[in-house]
This record gives C-alpha cells, structure tokens and sequence, in this order.
C-alpha cells in the first residue's frame, strides 16, 4: 500500500503521472529513515531536513508536516510494519509542469510515503574508491534530492571492484563520502568528517554524532580530506539514518582493522 | 495521448509506477527532438546517442529502434501533429527494482513518448552566467539524463538575473554550456565549443556543426575556455535540437553584437 497526497491505494493503483517532473527531470526530493514499532525515528529531523532543502529547490511540502505523521502511521500499519522494524521512504516531486526547463507557475507538488522490510546490516563493509565524482559546486550534492544517478553508478562501480560501497571524491580530489552516506575517517584520536562545502550531504546521522560526540567524550572535527590522508586513517566507517554506523573492514584492498569497541561507542550516541 | 511501452493512452490514464527508478533516483534517460508533418527530424542521430547513453547506464531500451519510428508516428498523429511542427520527448527510465541503488537484477524498463506544441523561437536571447556548476567528474554532464535539476536551478537563477538562458561554468572554472544546450563562441574567425570532457552534453546539433562546417567554410574547433576568454567572444550562441541555434545579444548585461547573416549561415547547415 502506497500513501500518495492524503490517498492510500494498493501499490499497482498508485499512478505517477508520466510528465511529472520528478519523473521527467529528477526535480524532486526523498527522505528515506527508520521505523520500529510503528513510529517513524528521527521524524522531526528528517522533516525538518526536507524543509530545508524545499527552500533550496523552491519546492513545498503539499501537506502539513503534521499529516505527514498520520500518513506515515496509517502506511506503517497497512503494510503490516505495526510492530518491529521497518524502513520509510519520502518522495516529494514538484508534479505535473509545462514543458521546459522553468518551474511551473502552479506547481501541484506529490508526496508519496512507501514503507519496506528492514535491510540487513552487516557487521562490516569493504570500500573502493569509484572514478566518479560528486558535484560540489552545486546544492544538490548537499541535499537528497530525485537527481540520484552517480550516486548509483557509484555504487555500480564499488561493485565491479569487489567492494560493497563506494567512496566519493569531488572534482577538486577531496574525499566527500561514501554512496549511501556520510563518512567518518578516525586521525590520530579525532574521528574527521569532511565539511558540507566539499559536496557532503547534510546527513541526519552525522549531525547527531558531530552534535552528541563531544559529551560522550569523542574528538570530532569537520575538515576536508585529501586522497593522501588515506594512509593516515586508523578506522572508517559509513553513517546514515538506516545503517547506523557501519565500519569498513577494508578500503581499496587495505585494512582497516577498527576495534570493534570504538563503533559500539559511537552508535551508542544515536540512541535518544 | 501518451506511448508507454507498446501502449497509446490518455494522458490522464497513463501510470507510471510510484516506485519506478526514474521516479524515485532519476534513474533514466530522455530525448528531446523535433517534428515536422509527422515525421522526426535527426531520429537516427537521437537513437543512436540515447544507445550510447544506454551503455553508460547498462540501461536496454525495451523496444527496437525500428519500433520507436512507429511509435513516435503514433503518438504524433494521436495529438493531431501529423502537419506542422512538433516537439517530441522520449523518457527511458530502469522501472520498477527493488529498495537500494544497486541495479535490479531483473530490469523492467519503461519507454514514454510524448507529443506537445513545437516552442516558439526567440530571434535572441540574454545570458547571464550562473552560480551552479556542472559536474565535469560525472558521465551524466556528457548524457541526457534524468538527473537534470542543476539544469533547472541553472535556469532559475539565469531568471534571477533577468536572463532567459543560463551560462555554466564547470567546477573547473571552465565554461561548459548553456543549460538548455550547446555553446559556441566566436573568437577572431574561429567559432570554439568546448570539449566533452569539460562536462558538456553530447548534443546532435554540436555534432552536426562540427562536422558540417568545414565544408561550409566555417572555422570550428573544439577547446577549453574559461571565464576570461568571454572578452574575446565577437559572437556567442546556444544549439539545440529544438531551437536550433539562437544568438546571445548579452551576455551578464554586455552586448554581444553577433551579425545576424552569420546565425542564417550557421542554421543553413542544420538542414539535410
């Protein structure tokens, strides 16, 4: 059962019109984020999240973020996700347009909410370093927006070098994190995350650790990296909404060998 | 009426999946190509890049080539464009997968044509040159994806600006076109577009003047040109399939004073 604009209809009822923009021109933004027993975690962030960057796009929500709430609910329990774990995707498109590039005058936005089994976590990930690079110079790369492309030829390429994540650099060669999410890099004693300026992604996860780390008696910082600092790194690991933290074992063939220890530590600080 | 996959429907029936990749990652590609008495100009050439394209993307078109042609006549006739001209669009998305950004293994691909009014062409347009970049670190800036957003901010903020046409750098600082098409610059008799790998979308009718115009007697050459080479620019002008090409009289507020006889000379090579 899919929820579209304050419906719910079964999944092969729900229709996308084939000139809506999300479709046509990827002119549209998604949020994907955890549920358990029934209620969506970190809604308020996520929400707040899509606000911000509906302000980058121009782009509003076709609801009140309040009924947002009762939709995800009402999705969560017709698909049978009232208890236990699930996952929730957001897909807000600016809808059906006139031709061209120019946002319509009289935008009819769509929301759509889809609920899904949980993926799997796995302990540990391996990484590659992929050819293709994220955009730094522009806004999408710092929001989640419908234009998700490279980011799946990414994921494509980590692949295809036997690895299960990608690592991203951006034009100027600076590390700017990993397919699905964001990146931590443990330097010395300081876990670095790369700043949003080098075409990050303004995750909900890594702002919870940058926001949490220093209470819990964890060095974090926000610097850019080089390719070079690689051989610094004592420890890696990916952090977004559904993962969690998830270290990599290895990146280009190299071990990380990251105490297991230090990533239940740090998941701790997710938990509210 | 639209075409999806071997069905001719009414708009207002035709569906495309809510978890469709084109619509949830912009996980596709399009065309866009003219029409004249029902019958598409430079199909051939349209095909052939989407192909291209397709390999980028290990994306099949679920139909052959020799049944686009037919399709395309039908969709032409079904919205009364058998006379006249016509702008036609061809969306091929990877359709329905499941959850994640690895490929499915088991794509279903989705092919739509759409038929609408053929645009009116401005005798010239003002440029201005755009904050947001194009990502020369990507295929999708060489490709027509559906990943087309920075495309449409471009287009906004040239708006912005009191322009109709965006002007974009790359993260370089190179210039890499226009968002709506191809750039070419007339610098001492030489008329310079710069080289795909500066982030510059493969355009048919770039392709088309580059290889004409030696026998035209047009001085053309492919090269590299960054922000300070624009006080060369004798003359400047934007190709595309459907507009052909059409002069900038400015460029962020300067005149550029192109000689019209020489745009007739230079459209005189789009005709077969």
């Amino acid at each position: 059962m899919i929820w579209i604009n304050g419906a719910l209809l079964p999944a092969d009822k729900a229709r996308i019109d084939p000139r809506d923009r999300g479709f046509t021109l990827g002119d549209g933004l998604f949020e994907t984020l955890a549920a358990l027993d029934g209620q969506p975690l970190d809604l308020a962030a996520h929400l707040e999240r899509m606000a911000r960057a509906s302000t980058v796009l121009d782009l509003p929500l076709p609801v009140e973020a309040t009924e947002v709430a009762t939709a995800i609910a009402q999705v969560l329990e017709a698909n049978g996700f009232s208890k236990g774990r699930a996952s929730l995707r957001l897909t807000l498109s600016r809808g059906v347009g006139s031709r061209g590039l120019l946002l319509p005058l009289d935008p009819k936005p769509v929301l759509v909410i889809t609920a899904g089994a949980f993926p799997q976590i796995p302990p540990h990930l391996d990484a590659a370093t992929v050819p293709i690079r994220r955009n730094e110079g522009s806004p999408l790369s710092r929001i989640k927006s419908l234009n998700y492309l490279d980011n799946v030829l990414a994921q494509q390429q980590a692949q295809g070098a036997g690895a299960q994540e990608a690592l991203m650099l951006n034009n100027q060669g600076r590390i700017a994190g990993f397919a699905r999410g964001n990146l931590f890099a443990l330097i010395g004693e300081t876990w670095v995350t790369p700043p949003l300026a080098d075409g990050v992604l303004d995750g909900i996860t890594r702002a919870k650790i940058l926001k949490k780390a220093g209470k819990a008696g964890f060095k974090v910082s926000e610097n850019s990296l080089d390719r070079a600092d690689i051989e610094l790194f004592r420890g890696l690991f990916i952090s977004n909404s559904l993962l969690g933290c998830v270290p990599m074992a290895r990146l280009d063939g190299r071990e990380m060998r990251l105490d297991p220890l230090l990533i239940d530590q740090i998941s701790g600080l997710l938990i509210d």
